[in-house]
């Protein structure tokens, strides 16, 4: 018999419950501390141990240079807060062989002018050039699409390029900040995506609560891409939002929210279990929190294994959607720690998970940033067989390569099949005892896009003809 | 006393009333032809005068290989039509020290994939990386725009970014040939405005025929870019879609067919009249043809010179709101003949100007592409004193500076005297005896900008503070 296992997915901000705002919390700070060292032995390592001590963690390391009497270093440095960077300040001035030259913000430094850009593919350097990208060259391309449009997905852009839509109105850990907020956010997952595809991704701030204005302006902008990824759309509007949008445009659409999160928490669950020498499709699954994520979650591990999972919440209308979905509602959170193998907590609550409720022999992954449900020295100590937090479990394995197959594929929507290849495909390139792979790894893109385009195959998910027809 | 002289403006298939679609006409052909000719002189001179003297405009010619037997070249011939290459094609046939291997269409290979990339501005090369430009960093920058919305031009690409709206509802030469088959149009424009701007332009394809929902959509999904650029939208749409978006937004608005013609339209006019040593703001300008482009032409050369320009238009819905705008109406072509110093023809009609209505000393633009209203032989003939073509008057002389001087300015909308400032500049930067500047140069671009900003400062079109503080 396979012993009782409790999973937490102690979220990841993303991962909460929709019944308000996520809880705040500080904001982490990343820091280049520039030292000019007296060149001798140890001086490094005291400076290292100054800031290791007051809370620090210590990031990239760059020497920059290397006098007789003086060396000068980078040393990237993450605090929970600005005051635990101020203390890890206080702390090298007592260090009387090393000053501190400078605080460097290189987050701002990366912003500045924002993170992605729109480059010609082909350069116009002559007179000639010209003629062939503009007029009158380009005549005779529109009027090939113009007879058939089909030809757009080979002649334009059109064919390559996603659309990623917010409102800002659910923000990772910040909330309701509105879509000019939440541009930096976006850039990062356009930059992401380019990078990691090779294809293109433009964000499109909507500056609009309402979920109709949404949908109505999505649909008129939507021949203009490939793919549709909804993004930081908070719940229910979201399920609205992407079950309209879904029904109307005959391409992918995906809440990255919802699904993304959903095929990375399922891969980092199966890869857990693998860990502890379990057979994720045989043990109990319970899910704490029912929102976006968690509801998501919960149905994509119910189509994987094919048993009911448990879940609870403190919202009555997630609860209700769930049962709707087929789960097995279970009261509290202390109850679903006696009941359940596997739980996926994505309420984002800290300390909500008592360490007197976990059994012997469960794993959790307890994926919050920066607060998780229950810590990983807390879940281990009191019996769990393996135990991990959010910091790694991100969107970026899965978001590049489900949209970059599925647009091969020429989907006309992404099926739980699809998300489920996904998943599965992280699971293989996972390196052994490791929970998730590396997700700068390119070849992991490669694979998972490969994996949700055959299954888009095997699924029958057609080739977008329909649209097409209609353009 | 100044000689009556008459400038036709004859379109540029742009430059169209608005009575219906634009006479179609035949597309022209761009082709390389790759030969391989005899090593012997006198072998390339046939190749050249088989194609020149069977209608084909000779472009690049690039050798590809020099052998001591053969000399392999890539030629690139425009045709009027596909029957004309085919004639191209059967003279060299008979030209027996040439071999024809191949006919490129180089047209379609640089379309293939789109003519635009989104590519991120710092590539990820680590999980530091990461960290700054994604989770958590990317909060931190977030956060700063929330509470100071202006924040966002600086660190994000917001700043930087022009959205380039159009509904494919009249596409240069093409008509009505909707959003996608409007694509490579827009990629081209968008692709070259990032070249000679430096900034960012991203294609938004609104598939609507319905101006209110064109003009909600763009509003919603404004927040997103520094400026809106409309483009290859029909009249009489194209004037209450960017009326409307002009009131709505505290951002510059521009119709390209409008007024990135009338400037390059002005500067041609002012540098004709230069040629012809006659001073533009004491002629008398009639325009033929009062559609977008018409209408706008003449009301930046009233504007300009402080004279009111005579017009002309088959339509009396354009005759109509040019009286509005001031203008003084004229019952005919050949009226207008007798009447104007300076006419801007706007009508697209091939032949509609009689040689013998041309008086001696007129200057005559003729802009039409391909089929002009009179060929500039006739109009010589006939005794003009100068007479140009369409095919050199190109929008790109001016969009990208217009909009790039207005976005550094932070302007709120575009003053008629920052699009004046940018015809002026146009002309400063025209070689002597020319009509136009060589629109590849990069420092004509950058000099639109800055005699744009400068305007922009001059007529008090202020910062967008209202917008930011509405974020």
């Amino acid at each position: 018999m396979v012993s009782k296992v409790l999973i937490a997915f102690i979220g990841n901000p993303r991962l909460n419950s929709y019944e308000g705002e996520p809880m705040s919390y500080k904001q982490r700070v990343i820091k280049t501390l520039r030292v000019r060292n007296q060149q001798q032995i140890g001086v490094l390592d005291k400076v290292i141990h100054a800031i290791a001590s007051h809370g620090g963690d210590l990031g990239d390391i760059k020497t920059l240079s290397v006098g007789t009497f003086h060396s000068v270093r980078d040393i990237t440095v993450i605090c929970n807060d600005d005051g635990t960077l101020q203390e890890i300040v206080k702390a090298l001035k007592d260090v009387k062989e090393t000053h501190l030259e400078a605080v460097i913000d290189d987050v701002m430094e990366l912003h500045r002018g924002g993170k992605i850009q729109v480059l010609p593919r082909n350069p116009v350097k002559s007179i000639e050039d010209l003629r062939k990208v503009y007029t009158p060259g380009v005549a005779s391309i529109s009027k090939l699409i113009h007879a058939d449009p089909e030809q757009a997905i080979e002649f334009t852009g059109i064919g390559r390029t996603v659309a990623l839509v917010t409102n800002g109105s659910r923000v990772l850990g910040l909330g309701n900040i509105g879509p000019v907020a939440s541009m930096p956010v976006m850039e990062g997952k356009s930059a992401l995506f380019s990078q990691f595809s090779g294809m293109n991704m433009v964000p499109i701030l909507c500056d609009t609560l309402d979920p109709k204005v949404l949908i109505e302006t999505v649909c008129t902008i939507s021949k203009g891409y490939a793919a549709i990824q909804l993004e930081d759309i908070r719940a229910p509007d979201c399920f609205e939002i992407e079950d309209e949008l879904i029904k109307r445009l005959s391409m992918p659409v995906m809440h990255d929210d919802q699904h993304g999160t959903a095929v990375v928490s399922l891969a980092a669950a199966i890869n857990a279990c693998r860990i502890a020498g379990i057979d994720f499709k045989h043990v109990q699954v319970g899910q704490i929190g029912l929102g976006a994520a968690g509801s998501a979650i919960a149905r994509l591990i119910m189509h994987f294994t094919n048993h009911q999972v448990m879940g609870t919440d403190v919202q009555k209308i997630a609860v209700e959607r769930f049962k709707e979905l087929g789960g097995d509602v279970v009261s509290s959170v202390q109850e679903m720690m006696k009941k359940a193998d596997v739980i996926v907590a994505t309420t984002g609550q800290s300390g909500l998970i008592k360490p007197e409720w976990v059994r012997k022999g469960q794993i959790i992954l307890a994926l919050s940033n920066p607060y998780p449900e229950i810590s990983i020295p807390d879940a281990l100590k009191a019996g769990a067989s393996f135990a991990s937090d959010g910091s790694r479990v991100n969107n970026l394995l899965g978001y590049p390569g489900i949209l970059k197959g599925a647009i091969n594929a020429r989907a006309t929507s992404i099926s739980r099949e699809m998300y489920i290849a996904a998943a599965e495909a992280i699971v293989r390139h996972t390196p052994e005892r490791e929970l998730v792979p590396d997700p700068l790894d390119p070849t992991l893109h490669e694979r998972v896009a490969t994996s949700v385009e055959e299954a888009a195959y095997r699924s029958g998910v057609a080739v977008r003809k329909d649209t097409l027809e209609a353009l």
